[in-house]
């Protein structure tokens, strides 16, 4: 057993404080990280404020960790001390169903474990990444790539395959036509990764005050939902369109810019019901889908499509030294007011 | 222009009444189809009763339409005199657009045409099936196959197609579980089409009063939505289901049914909003599509593998001596006292 300091939320909507926890002693296929840098999910304030339904308190969140390796049980063969590594959204799955022997250990039918705001299938709680160290498994460890920013990979793990991996299933690529709803954390990244796949992407926003931000991500166009010409212009335009809003939106509008066979996929989490009519998938033969993270197979290949194409996270680095910078961070998260994800310093905690 | 008996309706809501109407005359590549059955779809009366929005009055509802070539232009190639012939819902489309180019006419760009409650691009009103003659160019009439009971194909020409098109665009086939959801008119093809493309095919009914006729019709179990255990034996089941009804629907329950990757698909047509809660896609990585009828080839695709696969509508078959027998069905259609389609004789108008 170790004990390193983390930012912990004592119950809902409490401000955090810093304290000691306790990570478990490193077993025979455990990887010890110190971690650099953890991500600001907007699902950390969602648990953190309870919004998405029971939450366990204490509560460290964080899933978007990248740090070194400071320490490997005996078992483990793919991470030495020294290196680079990521720690993602789970900790654990069955590793035996269906999904998980798909590489899906995301969707694993058991249930996959949380990094946070979870309790692992032998009882013990997860405590995210708002900490200096980490215990994990080597199997929902990932290798960092060489020569890249760690800063900037950070909100890969969670941002990053959020929006990789429903791109590659949906088969992103040269002579497609993408739209990507909604500029923020996950937005920004979809830009860029649909750009790197080869697709044309336009960005849909709720106001042209992101821009030229999109532009200079690599999309052609930029248009406002808030302008009815929008829907005129574009009509039946696109291919896919990503949502990765977690803001209710016109569902029948948006369907509207799809074209025959072409997908609308929800990868923000709108905690509201969504409503659309009928006409409007069967006219075009539209779908409505929804994507997660992706499994390890596939967070490994979008960090190292990442380094390859130069494609990181435009993030702001937050102090941690005092942890109502913390604080007012995710209030800014509420607000969306952030270009385009936040990063804290881990060795300030 | 030739003059021929048909069941008109004047207005919304109107009964029918038993007058001649005009055919266009013959043009060089239409065909003159002396109408043997014509199939009564749930649509005729949503339409004739102005439940899906702007109708255009005097009425003739009818696109499952089965007969006998009368008479052809100088340009047909396809069909000759004496030959059993069908007419579906739709009887032009730019052919022009992707979709048509992509034997989708269904799905025209422009805009296609519909057999009846619907203007061509000349100006020209559209009067349907239920009357003993109908003039159609060429393209959009199907062969119906030798050997065959007309009157069980007549069904075909819109029910057969709503349903075979969806599963043959998600390839229904062996290995596959698949949920037919409702048994009416739609559902029961929807059933004879899974079983046969080698599907392991559930029907959910939202009461257990069909479960012998499902089981017939090959499925291999029948479940009530009424029975919440139901949603209990059946979580995550299947690949794919069939939403046939256009009742509402507890979309969110549906989806509960759907393992990893499947797919919701809505062919019939509620008219209110259907509601879903994001988490419920997202997590399994789920889709809820719409699909209609599919192109001319697919139809006669459909209609070759019925008769190869000895499948037909199961029919009550209606004289319209009486217009009033029409006008009672219709309510019986609403009631959804079928089964499982009626069919009136087109020699009886």
């Amino acid at each position: 057993m170790t004990t390193t300091p983390a930012l912990v939320i004592k119950q809902a909507n409490a401000a955090m404080v810093k304290e000691n926890i306790e990570r478990r002693p490193v077993g025979n296929t455990d990887v010890r990280i110190e971690i650099a840098y953890s991500g600001i999910c907007h699902s950390d304030v969602h648990q953190a404020r309870s919004e998405w339904g029971a939450d366990i308190f204490p509560m460290v969140p964080g899933h978007e960790i990248v740090g070194h390796v400071v320490e490997v049980g005996a078992g483990v063969t793919k991470f030495k001390v020294g290196q680079a590594v990521g720690v993602g959204v789970f900790v654990n799955s069955c590793l035996e169903c269906s999904a998980c022997k798909a590489n899906l250990e995301s969707y694993c039918e058991k249930g996959p474990v949380g990094s946070y705001n979870a309790v692992d299938y032998n009882g013990e709680v997860q405590y995210g990444g708002y900490s200096k160290e980490i215990v994990t498994d080597e199997h929902f460890v990932l290798s960092i790539p060489e020569g890249v920013s760690l800063a900037e990979f950070a909100p890969l793990l969670c941002a990053g395959i959020t929006v990789y991996s429903p791109l590659k299933h949906w088969k992103t690529g040269p002579g497609m036509k993408v739209a990507i709803l909604g500029l923020g954390g996950l937005g920004h990244l979809a830009v860029k990764f649909a750009v790197a796949l080869g697709a044309e992407v336009t960005v849909l926003g709720h106001s042209l005050s992101k821009k030229a931000d999109a532009l200079s991500f690599g999309a052609v166009d930029y248009r406002s939902t808030s302008d009815k010409q929008t829907f005129i212009d574009l009509k039946k335009k696109f291919d896919f369109i990503l949502n990765t809003t977690s803001a209710n939106i016109s569902v029948d509008e948006i369907l509207g810019l799809i074209k025959l066979d072409g997908t609308l996929i929800f990868a923000g989490l709108p905690v509201e019901d969504q409503t659309f009519n009928v006409f409007n998938i069967t006219g075009a033969r539209r779908s409505i889908a929804g994507s997660q993270v992706g499994g390890q197979v596939e967070v490994q290949e979008m960090l190292d499509f990442a380094a390859k194409h130069n494609i990181g996270s435009t993030i702001e680095l937050l102090d941690a030294s005092d942890s109502k910078n913390i604080d007012a961070a995710w209030d800014r998260v509420v607000d969306a007011d952030v270009r385009y994800r936040f990063v804290i310093d881990a060795q300030t905690i």
